[in-house]
């Protein structure tokens, strides 16, 4: 498969990957969605008419609405057919787009004058905790090496309901929050901006379809519900989510905002960069059980770029592999007492750490607990974020003739809020 | 002021109350807005144009829309405006409404006619943990006397995000959910139907207007932003909850269903029915002080009705009054690290229990912990929900020349669903 346009061999979004996204320009302010190929967007609004497919020919809509909701509401098929239509549009033996040279000036459009925003209406917004390492490292830090996982962490995979509203796209800055923090124990707590900020590296997917409220998803089904992947950093406040989270859960920690990449690499490109799933001892539950790959081999980095400074650090490589709990895992038993999922509904992975301390995927862990600071190449120290900190998290796939890249998944941030009151 | 049309002194529906819901006929089955009045609905896409007001004339397309949201959108003034207009329209002095035959015969449809949806598309929902009587129960029931209360707990309303896609509207029926419970501690989990199903009485406000992400909302503006308020039955599987909760709250447990009752109740006709707020102890931090009452005298009421019975039993007698934390302190803290909020935003009391052992707000706590079985009317006992028990809920606001109520909030606990896998 060879596309007509020209780019380099290891870029991040060759004919093989076309992940999808909703941009804007100037020339055009409404969002529309695209589907990213080298350093172009290639404007599915604009050749809505040529998905003329069995699956797709009566339901060109989707390519013209404002977010992917639609999009992932249809069926695997559809998405494979949608997959290779735009394949096929863009190979060198078609000619349709090719050589029309109207629609391609149309459809085609830089990705350096585009603005992203959120690909999806975000219905509901959950996060899952699902790395070993990273659960184990906090676990350590908080209790001890003895009991560092909960007794129910091997056996399901544990999360929570999330904020939606707060999602952002990667590029959205965010500022430092302010809150309820316990300076030490059986003192009140005092409130002030935070003081433990942190970044989690994490991943997540969009949902595709859905299913009725009752009516749990099965283990053999569960792979057509996984539209596509998304990079995600799980802005955390360290000292206001000790504080508050006994005994509901994480909440105003959290929901300060939580940024994912805009491009949404599709399961169908993963593909080939599936790989083992992570040993399960004990074996879990019969309705959590799959024997098939459903693990990718992603390579993550995480670069810290202090203020105004041009020299960035990177902090942590680590891999999605690392996981323990595969998607299809965390996406059936979200719905074994019958929660309904809906098209666009996010889930995200929980901080992926492996198992040297290089590939831990937050300060909290980098800094063992700001014990052990971090040293960054501008000769500065972090034992948590600072003001003016950009964050920026890659995700490539590696090891074949081409590269699926995710982008990147960027923020920063600012100073805490004058609150003037 | 006095309706034009007659209905008995005291019911839920008086002209005093006007609480919005969205609902569809046999003959409409588009969705559209009303608000109750004694039995009957009056249809407000049919009298759109008659919100001739400086605030709503040039905002009458919310009348028109199949949720509440884009009136929950508008200012507080708006929604005084509407409220009024509507007592205007309805009362014996004015004849716009009452002289016109045609319009009548549009504009009215009984209730028994009526189908009820949910009132808004719900952006996100939380549930707190607000009743000191509630939070002390249980406390006791899993720690001990001394350690009920977490340290946390009054300090801030401690809350969670819940599942916005798992809220129905009251009569929806609730299948009793499949999960992982550990029967015996030390033990592996097992996967079946769960043993222990419970409903929580609950009240919910919708929210009002929105705020941008990184941007608090302040005391002095959160009156503002409270639309309106209904009936919850937070629906719980007490047995999964407990072996999944740790650390990141419940997730699972809560999420197979919550139900709503369909009248929004405003916080306006809730006005002659506030009264003094629970008395506070440590005073909270400054940020989540405010000394105007904004607690509500509403008596809420559980009954338990057997299958097939006819017999029902009152199984709880308690009032919104005995919550601990406002729903403007809620709101404020939701924010306070700049969480933003969109109207139509759903926010959960948390199970009311007072102080009396027969005002307790769940059968967790009724059968202490299923040691003290309920006894029923028909001549059964009840620990935990039986297959087949619906639970109703009622509330109201008495003690004035009229009622404020808030109709019932019903569902029925189905059996487990044959997973046939």
């Amino acid at each position: 498969m060879k596309c007509f346009l020209k780019y380099p061999k290891y870029c991040d979004f060759p004919i093989e990957n076309l992940p999808y996204g909703v941009f804007t320009t100037p020339q055009k302010p409404t969002p529309r969605i695209g589907v990213a190929i080298a350093d172009l967007i290639l404007d599915l609004h604009e050749i809505a008419h040529l998905f003329t497919g069995p699956e797709l020919r009566n339901h060109q809509i989707v390519f013209m609405e404002h977010t992917l909701n639609s999009l992932m509401a249809l069926s695997p098929q559809a998405w494979k057919e949608a997959r290779e239509t735009i394949q096929s549009l863009l190979s060198e033996d078609n000619t349709i787009l090719q050589n029309d040279v109207d629609l391609r000036k149309r459809a085609f459009v830089s990705q350096s004058e585009a603005t992203m925003h959120l690909p999806a209406r975000i219905g509901d917004y959950t996060d899952f905790y699902s790395s070993i390492h990273h659960a184990t490292n906090v676990g350590i830090m908080f209790r001890s090496r003895e009991n560092a996982l909960m007794p129910n962490w091997k056996h399901l995979p544990v999360g929570y309901h999330g904020r939606a509203s707060s999602v952002v796209i990667s590029g959205t800055s965010i500022h430092r929050p302010y809150g309820q923090t316990l300076v030490m124990d059986g003192t009140d707590p005092v409130f002030g901006p935070c003081k433990l900020m942190d970044f989690e590296l994490e991943m997540a997917f969009f949902v595709g379809g859905s299913n009725k409220l009752g009516e749990p998803i099965k283990m053999e089904n569960a792979e057509d519900r996984i539209f596509g992947f998304v990079i995600m950093n799980d802005w955390s406040a360290r000292d206001i989510q000790k504080w508050e989270y006994v005994p509901l859960g994480p909440f105003l920690a959290k929901n300060l905002g939580t940024s994912i990449s805009p491009w949404v690499v599709t399961t169908l490109a993963l593909e080939p960069f599936k790989t083992d799933n992570f040993p399960q001892d004990p074996k879990p539950l019969p309705y959590l059980r799959h024997t098939d790959k459903f693990n990718f081999d992603i390579n993550l980095q995480v670069d810290l770029t202090p203020k105004g400074g041009n020299v960035s650090t990177t902090v942590c490589r680590s891999n999605y592999k690392y996981l323990y709990w595969t998607p299809k895992q965390q996406l059936v038993h979200h719905t074994i007492t019958g929660c309904n999922l809906n098209p666009g509904d996010l889930m995200g992975s929980g901080t992926i750490s492996g198992e040297t301390s290089d590939s831990f995927g937050s300060m909290l862990e980098l800094s063992w607990k700001g014990t052990k600071p971090v040293s960054l190449l501008d000769g500065s120290q972090r034992k948590f974020l600072q003001d003016g900190d950009t964050v920026t998290i890659k995700a490539v796939c590696e090891g074949h003739n081409f590269n699926i890249g995710f982008g990147t998944c960027v923020g920063t941030l600012l100073p805490a809020k004058d609150l003037t009151w």
